[in-house]
């Protein structure tokens, strides 16, 4: 195969990334993002539009005075406008402004394009092609050319976008990025068409050209994916295969629509698949970790099922993959996990045995091999609960609590005496219905001392939660920073009715991460009250209250 | 390019996907999506072990006494045990005992792992493969021979993944997919490997080996791909690319770990992009509506930025782009979105549709082109109310109310003065709690009476059921026959707690058969009651009461 080992890795997670939806970021928020992916070991990080607004004015400064220790900051544009002279665009002298040492500016490539959307002639959209890059190149900017659906491009009229690529290399950037804006590309169209770019811009390729000038040094390809057919990573790993020697993606994915390629499994599949280096192998070891920095700065969880980097990525089930891992880890783990900072994680069901359930108990914490009588008991406890309805697939803190009873190692942080919960309801019909009313009363102990507390709130879990709070808050002030994110109910025996086990999941968060716990019963309110009662018993055992 | 126009499409959603982390399926949610498939076009749906459970064993009884439409159904197992002959082993005895049509039986074709994991020669591996493939054979049925860890094993050891994949072909098997099992395969890689194997077995390959019989029909070739590497829609198109004619995967890409090759996105890109005919393009239409409808059974959402499918797949953002996309939709949209039966999401469009609108009323027992003027009423409605959290697609009952009520029909059995519920709890760590009480009551009005009534029950919603019951039943007798079968409940804005909007589904059965109702409050139980209400009154309706 042939590739470059060295890839240049371009994030564009705070231009292209902001524009998905559901994300805003603050000035602090990019800042935050561009210094954790400077650490990270990513090269170039395109900053946002410098004239497009205030915080991006400001975002430039900033990075100017404290600037980054490794990665080089770009800022992105557009060619002059069309009858403007390079020289006299307003927006390539924002860009200038900005003093960003990387420029990248946005040109269009597919014919039919040029004509509909800019209004004007193929021959018109080569001049600014080559003039905007041009004065960028005299003014000392390292230029990104970004030829706008190159794909779509060539396919529509080859020698046309061709000619594009070719205005930009010969008039001196240094990457020419081919971008398939639409993301509709499929990785052996990708290949096919970097090659012909990677040729036609290669040393031989501008010598073979006449009208190039001869000092003209040849620029590397990049290439920019979106994931509108679900190719993205492959998409660019087979641009990579044609010969790019830089990648453009976000942070998870994030951007327009259907989102961006991933960067992150885009570095994880070059490193560990293809012997490319993009950030090098320790810095791998903290791609989790850079996921949900961004994730949480971004107010999103990472998903679970994420490459690489989701919680459930590693995540095994059911008895025979189980054992077979310990035998045979390759057999259902394409990589090392730890490689990029992640962990194999056992799900406990029914069927699993001895061997996942130490596994599992010492991610949680305990080490069960010092304590072989308690495997088997521990086991059964699952094993019959799990045929009650409980399931401890997601429900890590229910596990871990319930690990720490079976040890001996469990302290009740408090008992309930009792709980009333009163729903009120008149009749409205229309569809959010806003005058229901719950209030819930709470009598429990803590040491020697009785509390009784209500709450209320629209619905009873929140009116029982927030008695909760209020009562443990006085004695363990850090439930405060525990927020409940995900509330599942499911009925699991559907002949009966409602009256049949309800399985309520419910998963929390505190400044250290995510956890989940369950609980089970005939009535949802007490299925609910268990699971919130064990939610935050193992937040606050967790961090050792 | 080289490929097939028709692919097969083979679901695993009800087995491989079943192994997703939090994916649990009931007896009812697997028939009610294998009904789905068969309409949407599935070719092939695996329904699960049948030795395995008795919830599987039902499935296949259920659907030989009912059978499917278009769909064949595959039972799924493994080759028979080392040592033991094919007509001798329990689990294939189970699989002819389901009476499916279609056996897939997974073989392993790595070296190293039948050595570790299987812990036999390599010879008795291959004696393994061909006599359990022969035998189900001679029974009549349709096989599939999943070749685990195929590329892996070629990688590994060339010449003997060949030689597995080949005595399945002799002893007859009618496809050979081949599984990357891992998911750490890239497209390229894929391609090569098929390529390979797509001319092994083909009529010239088949007969340049010496060892097979004359009579051996060539076998198609498959593709089974998991999304670890994050290129299982790419590597699966890359297969069919190489001759592959049929291609595993799952509804939304459920599965183990990070899932396995989205069935959806890959049926539309090979539909769309590349030519082949998989459900075809009226079906494909579909496409969105099948994802929703798979993810409401599994008590998930569809994934906002999940290809073609998404909410956000087709969602446009930005000056530049949404006026762009009016002159020049091609540049922004990779495919027609009602292609999939998606939409352009910043233009005013209409998510469900007119004509689908007047389909699915039809099937509710409305003619709405008797009433033209009524169509755009319902919809706005449909629209209003799903933006705020409501979802139709398994809410007939609701539905069909919805419909009655812009058209006049709709003639309430009663009015409600008010409900209260009052849920009493002690604690008793304990599996399932016992002795939690719930009171419910309810003040009603049917024509010119008023009814009091007081409903007991373990949960606040079965009380409420019970009262309810209790009020009606003298007045419309017929919902004692009415029984609650599902209760589903999901928090829809998940950063906002327990007071965050909660959406119930309710599932009711009577002897004609089952109906979806929906509720939606920031209170879980006046969510209950709204979908309890719906569920007696659509019950009522349609039998006339």
């Amino acid at each position: 195969m042939r590739y470059m080992s060295k890839i240049i890795t371009y994030d564009t997670t705070l231009r292209d990334g902001e524009q998905s939806e559901g994300v805003t970021l603050s000035l602090e928020d990019k800042l935050r993002i561009a210094r954790r992916l400077d650490e990270f070991g990513v090269d170039i990080i395109e900053g946002g539009f410098p004239a497009s607004n205030p915080k991006d004015i400001a975002f430039f400064r900033e990075l100017r005075e404290h600037p980054l220790k490794h990665a080089r900051i770009a800022a992105f544009g557009a060619t002059c406008k069309r009858g403007v002279p390079a020289s006299e665009d307003q927006g390539l002298a924002d860009l200038l402004a900005s003093r960003a040492p990387v420029v990248a500016i946005v040109g269009k490539t597919w014919d039919a394009q040029v004509e509909l959307a800019l209004r004007t002639t193929l021959d018109e959209n080569l001049r600014m092609i080559s003039d905007s890059v041009a004065y960028l190149k005299s003014r000392g900017r390292e230029v990104v050319f970004d030829a706008e659906h190159f794909f779509d491009g060539y396919k529509s009229n080859p020698e046309y976008a061709l000619k594009c690529v070719l205005a930009a290399a010969r008039a001196g950037a240094d990457s020419i990025d081919l971008c398939d804006t639409n993301g509709g590309m499929l990785p052996f169209e990708i290949e096919r068409m970097t090659r012909i770019v990677v040729e036609a811009v290669s040393p031989d390729g501008l010598q073979t050209d006449q009208s190039a000038a001869s000092s003209i040094k040849a620029p590397r390809v990049g290439i920019h994916c979106h994931n509108d057919g679900g190719c993205a990573v492959a998409n660019t790993l087979s641009a990579v295969r044609a010969g790019a020697t830089q990648f453009q993606g976000t942070v998870n994915g994030y951007g327009e629509r259907v989102g961006n390629a991933d960067l992150l499994t885009v570095i994880a599949d070059l490193e560990l698949k293809m012997g490319c280096e993009c950030v090098g192998a320790e810095s791998l070891k903290k791609l989790m970790s850079v996921a949900s920095y961004v994730a949480e700065i971004c107010n999103f969880s990472v998903w679970a099922h994420a490459p690489y980097v989701g919680t459930s990525a590693f995540a095994h089930k059911g008895g025979l993959h189980a054992s077979a891992i310990v035998r045979f880890p390759q057999a259902y783990e394409h990589e090392d996990p730890t490689a990029v900072g992640n962990a194999s994680r056992m799900l406990v069901s029914e069927l699993a045995g001895k061997a996942s359930l130490v596994t599992k108990a010492a991610q949680l914490g305990f080490d069960l091999r010092q304590e072989p009588q308690s495997i088997q008991a521990i086991l059964d406890e699952v094993k019959a609960r799990e045929a009650q309805g409980y399931s401890y697939e997601v429900a890590d803190g229910s596990l871990a609590l319930l690990i720490a009873r079976k040890l001996g190692k469990y302290q009740p942080f408090f008992t309930l005496e009792s709980f009333r919960v009163i729903v009120d309801d008149r009749e409205d019909y229309g569809a959010i219905a806003k005058d229901a009313q719950s209030e819930a009363t709470i009598k429990i102990h803590v040491g020697d001392r009785r509390y009784v507390a209500t709450g209320e709130g629209t619905g009873p879990v929140g009116a029982l939660d927030n008695a909760l709070h209020m009562a443990l808050s006085e004695f363990y002030p850090q439930v405060n920073d525990m927020e409940l994110i995900d509330f599942k109910v499911r009925l699991l025996d559907e002949s009966t009715g409602t009256d049949a086990i309800t399985r309520v999941a419910i998963t929390l968060r505190d400044e250290n991460g995510t956890w989940g716990t369950i609980g089970v019963s005939e009535n949802i309110i007490e299925a609910s009250w268990n699971a919130l009662v064990e939610s935050l018993e193992y937040g606050l055992m967790r961090i050792g209250a």
